[in-house]
């Protein structure tokens, strides 16, 4: 299941049933859990002086599309998903069943909870926090450095469950709160309370998210109440018991 | 015409003076027509459970530049081209002429006319409609979900002739008519008239299209008046005529 | 030092100690200064019958990391350094210590100064001026169309010292001097006045970069007064004596 073209370090650990694809290159210091495939034309485990010696470890059943970057010294759990062209640097840790969208760029030492959604093109800067069910939209951008250039990096914060439109920019330092959303295109500068729509540039406060509603004239948010495609059964049935 | 190191699975169907670049993989529901030329590092009919067995017909005269990913399922007529690194997922349909700028992410289940030019790093939620001659601008998004996350997607539709400027975001089920004009970095969340200019976050009416000139002081729009480079002789023939 | 598996022309000039890594193409009309390093999975020299015959030059000490491509026909001073999947096109200059974040994309005929740095997925436009010591941050699009389509092309310019910061747009012709800000996600459609700080869109004056401030007090700008990593020595010698 390893294809001829690939080029792999025996010194990689790949778990069982463990498939490379074509013309992508395994590096030394990497674990590959059991049941996971790595798409063609990757790049796993690329060496960065920043993080030498440190370990890739990719849990479980993962799936990397073609043309990934991931460098050495990054931590996933299991039923990690990937679009195409993801890049992931050195000293990031995520949680079970991270899922990053085509082009996603995520520039290392990021802390990421278990079950975050990323679509295509995000870009996460260094030090960035995000918890436990964070969606990040397509092309939203997560920055750190608050006086470009400078030398003082703080990344963001997204609690659990906080959700962040389309193309919205979370200015560095900034604490997106439990359950809140950012509307698309805005421009977060300060911190967003729990639970709370906020929108434009900068942002402001728009309702709360107790106000949206679906087409059917039901509550939109908390989005568990009827978002559940693809999160663990057990997760799911306490989500239903919890909401009805 | 294929390169010694390309992969093309048997079962695909290449036209006459088909050329595949090194390092590309064609997969087994691939159909190409002639002189198309696929460049290299690509993944062209890349499988998908969510469009089984299902056929990626690339027309006549193709140019798919290094590096992109095209999944099994969608359908494009001739003399498609695109920039490097574009994605295209599975049950779009387009037209003619169909150019993508690299880093396009075109998300499948689109519906696309002929003619429509987007420039580098498009993205293109699932189930949007696009018109003949639609222009999309660096770093344009079209999403789809109203209420992130939920189940219920509704795709944006630019009319014929629609310009989206760089950056721009539209929200989900807006319809932008035919002619208008999207102002770059603006957020459309309603519908806009046809042969009208709007911009800003919530995008309002800035003006007639009408009204927009170029530096000589004649009309800019409809931009077919001067702008020709490239569309089949006998359109032109005709848009000519229409402005003379 | 050459991957067996990579691609080099035999037209191609290589200096002493280049590396050329895995499934990498290097065409005919190439030349790489010494100690250079290209990663995996890249395409160098892209023909293009818009720039015929002419040579893509890439200076000593080079790194560009994987799946980038460059076209024919640009040129680049010494210690280059790329993030992975950068694309440059024809008949662009730049100048020494040139950073390009992933994903950058430069669309050809640009003028870069010295010591420019682009983080990740940056947009530069046809025909961009940018000065010495630039820097765009991530998901910044300079523009060229003031009426798109047309055929009537106007970069724009970015000053020495001056700073565009995170998804901000700068549009056709726009001049931004000498070591101003622009803040995130503006539109600017403007000239900036050196040593100003923009923002918005439209981007409205806010303050003069003499105003901001670092965490401990100290000044923001001239940022030369405190960020110094990665500069030519003597450079930096220079800027701690003008501002000690």
């Amino acid at each position: 299941m390893i294809h001829p073209t690939a080029l792999v370090s025996p010194k990689a650990r790949l778990g069982k049933d463990v498939t490379i694809g074509a013309f992508t290159i395994i590096h030394d210091d990497v674990v590959i859990g059991e049941g996971s495939t790595i798409g063609s034309h990757c790049e796993i485990g690329y060496p960065t002086p920043l993080a030498p010696g440190e370990m890739l470890v990719i849990g479980k059943g993962a799936t990397i599309r073609s043309h990934s970057v991931f460098y050495q010294g990054s931590t996933f759990g299991d039923r990690l998903v990937t679009g195409h062209r993801v890049t992931v640097r050195e000293r990031t840790v995520a949680g079970d069943r991270l899922q990053v969208g085509t082009l996603g760029d995520i520039q290392g030492k990021c802390t990421i909870g278990h079950d975050v959604r990323m679509q295509s093109n995000v870009f996460v800067a260094q030090g960035t926090t995000l918890g436990n069910f964070v969606w990040l939209f397509p092309h939203v951008v997560l920055t750190n450095d608050r006086h470009p250039p400078s030398n003082i990096e703080v990344g963001a914060t997204i609690e659990d469950f906080g959700v962040i439109a389309a193309m919205a920019v979370v200015l560095p330092g900034v604490r997106v709160r439990t359950g809140a959303l950012v509307a698309a295109n805005s421009t977060v500068n300060r911190d967003v309370e729990a639970d709370t729509v906020v929108g434009g540039s900068p942002a402001k406060v728009l309702c709360s998210t107790a106000d949206l509603k679906l087409p059917d004239g039901s509550r939109a948010y908390p989005w568990r109440r009827h978002f559940h495609r693809g999160y663990p059964e057990d997760v799911v049935a306490a989500w239903v018991k919890q909401f009805s």
